[in-house]
């Protein structure tokens, strides 16, 4: 192995790593030295990788949006037609959006980048290119069903990606908060075949 | 004034200056003594009526959650047809939902109730109290109009405060979020009149 592959595969184990901690102890209970005792490295070698805690939960939060996303796309892109990806979706959903753990990390992080400018821009980056990747999922679905949605695509994104937002904060306090809200949502937005064809 | 009274109107004035305090330091920054201190009472005043910064904070999200429940009340009742009413609404949550203070303090309570059960379980009770009042809202609005609802009341209620709470949360740590999306979706879960009447 060269440097660079070392150096990569450690970084890739310290996120692994980092990911099971922060989720089973939460973010103020997690710490680089921490991190690097159950990983078996140095401290230098988690320091040497990552500025800061704040910049390891990022690399995680990365780690868990790009499972997320590859979540949703399998969902839609594995079955053929809208009802069966909408179901699919909904069965995903149920433990992939609904994750206490992962939401609740979401939620500590959250609260976090409020005081540190730094943190906030990177999360707002993040935010920006979910709501993209949700958009550019929307248009294919829509139009391999020919349909239509009922709001533009940048309003549907927004609207999916807040309302994720917001189950996922009131189901990590809250279990019986229903996760098939979403997809009841993601339903009524998508007019029906027979009385709306693409034009 | 007899001494019930007094304490009422101790009561009062400690959550309106509480209430300042937190949305202006944050919940972290923000202390018991320090209340105190700006309200001009001693710290047995404060300690008698609120065991705890927590059930201070909760009295303050109260009055809070009361003031925008009123402002959204206001705007469905004031006006006489459903377009009007849905720019009133428009109107008023572009600061009513939108203040980023406001969302950051519930973004950084919601942290705090993961640990500690009680403020969770007081949040859980005002989450699913405010779904109630949402889905009245929705049943009257709705009725008024002349109209059904896309999806079941309970599911839309629970979907317009998830969104409602997912807004906020984008909202605290990007403010070219826009809350529009909010009545954009309220607009695609009401069919229009023309097409779908009720039974």
């Amino acid at each position: 192995m060269t440097r660079a592959e070392r150096q990569a595969q450690t970084r890739g184990r310290l996120i692994d790593v980092a990911k099971e901690m922060f989720l089973r102890d939460g973010y103020a209970a997690t710490s680089l030295d921490k991190v690097a005792l159950e990983a078996g490295f140095s401290k230098g070698a988690v320091y040497s990788n990552f500025a800061g805690k704040e910049e390891l939960c990022l690399a995680v939060l990365d780690l868990i949006h790009a499972e997320k996303v590859r979540g949703v796309r399998e969902a839609f892109t594995r079955e053929a037609d809208l009802e069966a990806q909408l179901k699919a979706f909904a069965d995903w959903a149920h433990d992939g959006l609904g994750e206490p753990r992962w939401t609740a990390l979401e939620v500590e992080f959250g609260a976090v980048a409020r005081h540190n400018e730094w943190v906030a821009a990177e999360l707002v980056t993040r935010h920006r290119e979910i709501r993209e990747a949700i958009g550019q999922l929307i248009e294919y679905v829509v139009e391999e069903a020919g349909l239509t949605s009922r709001l533009p695509v940048p309003t549907a994104a927004a609207a999916l990606l807040s309302l994720g937002v917001g189950l996922g904060a009131l189901r990590s306090l809250d279990a019986q908060v229903d996760i098939g809200v979403f997809t009841d949502v993601m339903r009524a937005l998508i007019p029906p075949a027979e009385t709306e064809a693409p034009a």
